[in-house]
């Protein structure tokens, strides 16, 4: 009886998929390259497969077209890639940390490796001198996984509920800020530090805390009557980050 | 003839429906009251459609059950419900003023209004005193609407382009804050306002700048070191918020 | 010993970020207006992160432009805006009841208030006059949060299970109504009523039944077999509604 | 020289992978069955792979355990799972269409068929007799497409525009109705009609308009205010479907 | 006593509704088509109301654009519709499946049937000749419902913990492929077979094994490496299928 | 004149928040640590903020209790953490490649750190000894970015349309694979290589070719009629990877 039955199929030892092959050409016959039938007979689902999905590949993904128009979601698909539109160099090279904060953010986010544009990811280095610090910042779009590559980095988050989690990350230890908190990171060691901090957002944003503060033209009133802080120190900090007001 | 062509069902003046209720009962006839065979014949597709939905409401909504577990889409779904469930008076009274920032904060969120639980909205009630703000806050999970019912509001949020936001909302205004941004509200009249904020998330969660860094045990040094902030200030506010280190 | 153990960073006296600061300048220092190299040296990290976010500001926001593509997940990012974008004062005036259902609702979603555009939520203004009704309707997109700012509201909807849930809602009282289910607002006092509606969707859509069934081209003959309505029933509201067919 | 360059590569005849197999054994020799040391290297990364995924298949899949908790996003997950688990023959058999409407609903949601719990689609059997009709209705939850497999049937949805779309479809005609629209199905034909209906979620939820109107206590007073329908109209239909009030 | 409770609005026998129609035209006599002027008065919020959402259906539905901007979430929308952009034919002829795998995919995805652009759902129809096989394959973006038609189906897939799971499926038998993971169908019968499959989004992708591995330009080296297979294997695939390298 | 326009507070050199100071106490004045005042009446703010958020902490994070109940969006959250859940050491140790791919993958899913639970984002180690190489597979739930820490990788994918998108990656280079697609890592060095990976969902999956076809027991036929590979090749890859029938 050659019709099979529900629990042939299921684990039998007589497959529910033997008979039919039966007084038919075996596979091997079908795809020995020399047989030059088979080959044509490919073709027409060969062209029929490629023929569906090649007017786009947004099925899989969409590289960024930082020119064309941008949505909620992220940028337009980018029409024609290559690999080199799925790899990114710019991380590859020290961050410059000859500034105040002695560290460097460089980002692999959309906007600079429009690879990721709608793909749920993202990263970016941290480079931290000695005395180098990522000031309290938040990224309003994205949490964030943190993984030390070199030195000792301290590093921590406050939630809703006020709570401080901080704890000194040593090279290999990972750390996960949820999104949207205050957080931070601080080279705690005597050597240069690194570390990679991917993001579930190809575009997390970032408001770092001082220079939403204290880097514009927001009136000192208001600040004042919002953070209470003393007017003079948010005329220094205005006054070192640029701030106007 | 009978068969229905494509076109006839899109618009024609014949409509496909129509030929094949010759020769059967109108259905006002079905639905006559007084035919009881009619009511009969109704029970078996009545009894399985309600049944089909009975044992969960999943479907519909998933009021929180705040005893059972929580998940990373909030709490279980409470397995009885009733229309007290999707009411909730808590927003009817005035919050109280009586404090140092002459402002009340009276949320809605799923844990304490357990019908937005998984519907992906909650709102509160901002009261604001003569004087009142509600100080530099984020929400970490959510944007959110404000309008404004009563007085005068000056409300602001800063961007991660550290580009600053703010105008003066009169009664019936409206002000959206997109997520995880700066943000604060400040009374800006001479009697005390009143203002509804909603939310795109049941569990929006809060993170107000000042109680995060000075109202808990984050280090000074560390403040100091993430803020640029005098630790005279550091210590100041700490003193008045209770927060200790 | 100055290499942080990993304890030392999670709470002792001795904080991980201590040891490295001596014998560098203090960030007082650093952060004296007078101080132009700390000026100086700042400029670059300023720019760098300014740099980063301005060619786009889709990580926080994405402002509706209404001549712009639009697609699944709604209106393209208007380009340059102000905080005019983000505020709306159109449902500051009282909507004009004088209509058959005595009752007016006025929409800030996405088409109308172009800065929810992407944020996951809008509002909405219903005005109730004495009498006034918001008929059965549907939000297809959203899940809507009503709040009572004046009079009284009998409010309810229905599940999938058919079961009812309504209430007699007075001032300050909220009520949730979960996506896709009919539900409907009565004027259940004897003076004007307001209340404000949220939706979890900057488009949540708005399907009112009567509109629906009554005053379109839908044929009668249609709506006859599908609602079980009698067709002078069907035929005396579509006269009504300007319904044709 | 071994070090591959940048572009080795990518495309150039000389791959980059090449120059590090010499010296080393052919993967060819490891692969040989009867290398019994190569099988014992092998157990290793087997048994670490293995393990990591052996105490959750929360990556893959979450079969819905009908006695656990239910949270917003579905069912728990059941622990043990066969492949049952993900077969369901409960749409096989014709539905029983001896009813008012001659048409049958057999949904395989995911309180039917726990094995999509998660997986964001469902699948239903419409059975119609002739002269069928599957009501006015909605799906709060889910857009649907549907596909003819025996018969005729008229289908259509009317828009949040009040536009009505409707058309007569024929065997293998497929047709799309947005989320939580009203639409409807009748068998146009003479004979039997079949089709199966796929929704984008779990749990689309299922709206019938006359049962949520006439088959429950909600008040003829406020169907009739909200519905402006004759209260003569009201009690027929609840008289038929079993409603009160 | 006018002044509604709030529990007369609750499942009372006196509804809360009822008072304030006392000295007003009734329902009927407003919607009584002689009534000119109750006509007039419906104009303004008949014509408010379809003003609000004609500008864009966005909230209903998306139709999609094929030569406009596409982006993360899918096609643009498409200005103009009708019910033919919610409705497609093209499923409706047996695949051709003379071909090398005796089977024919024909799908309903958001490029050959934009209706579904931004709905979450798709379809496409199998065509297996008897011994016809639709191979190894995965779909990058969604999990997949299928429903026997005709025949019988030996069906499964292999989950992440690589436990298989497969079964012969009879008509009206469906069965669910979770997202991502490799399955195939197999004609387990002796004569034509056909099924329909659904999938959890519009644009699912799919990527066919053999292809991918070896109908490209993939060098035989890294197919070699990366899948264990002999060269000679390799190499008689890519002869069939036309790949090279 | 003290009543601020809606200008006012807009850009003005007379911001809308001054008037309302004037006659009041200074804010330095409320907050001076010695004003006992001050300070208890910020207590009744400080703990009604603090007292809505204690019994959660779902609005910021959800560490998955791994004991618990899983849903679809993951583990249930565990009830008290420490800053430990959110910290993990077990990617800072070198894989063990004494294997026969001379590689190893070391996840730090939701199953090994449970605080990325619900946060949509995860990491995982990649270590490649010389010839070392991570086999073609997928990840079902989730895009990957890689970062190669040490040494030369040479990494690809293949994309739904079949095409193949691959390059050697140098140290700090990144690349991303899109969701579900069948990609590959080779160590293409003389020397160690490191890399850590991240994935855009707390649980990824990982679908390994190899193991997916010859690790279990789907039978050879199966496996042939599906791949078109020769049966001795099934068979002889079934003997080293441990698969049965």
């Amino acid at each position: 009886m050659d019709i099979p039955s529900r629990t042939n199929c299921n684990g039998s030892k007589y497959p529910c998929f033997l008979f039919y092959i039966k007084g038919e050409l075996s596979l091997q016959h079908y795809f020995h390259p020399s047989k030059t039938s088979a080959i044509n007979m490919l073709i027409p689902i060969f062209f029929i497969l490629s023929f569906l999905f090649s007017s786009t590949n947004a099925a899989d993904f969409c590289v960024g077209d930082l020119n064309g128009p941008v949505g909620p979601a992220g940028y337009s698909c980018k029409k024609t890639v290559t690999v080199n539109d799925f790899v990114y160099s710019g991380l590859a090279a020290t961050g410059n940390t000859s500034n105040l904060i002695k560290a460097a953010v460089t980002p692999a986010f959309s906007a600079q490796f429009p690879g990721v544009n709608g793909l749920g990811i993202s990263i970016a280095r941290l480079d931290l001198a000695v005395g180098g610090v990522i000031p309290m910042h938040t990224h309003p779009g994205a949490s964030e996984v943190l993984v030390v590559i070199q030195g000792t980095i301290c590093a921590g988050f406050i939630s809703s509920a006020n709570k401080v989690y901080f704890k000194s990350l040593n090279k290999g230890d990972i750390m996960v800020f949820p999104q949207g908190l205050l957080h931070f990171q601080i080279n705690a060691g005597k050597t240069q530090s690194l570390a990679f901090v991917s993001f579930s957002s190809p575009d997390p944003g970032l408001q770092i805390l001082d220079f939403a503060l204290f880097a514009n033209d927001l009136p000192t009133d208001i600040i004042e009557e919002t953070t209470f802080l003393d007017a003079a120190q948010i005329k220094k900090l205005k006054g070192v980050l640029g701030g106007t007001g």
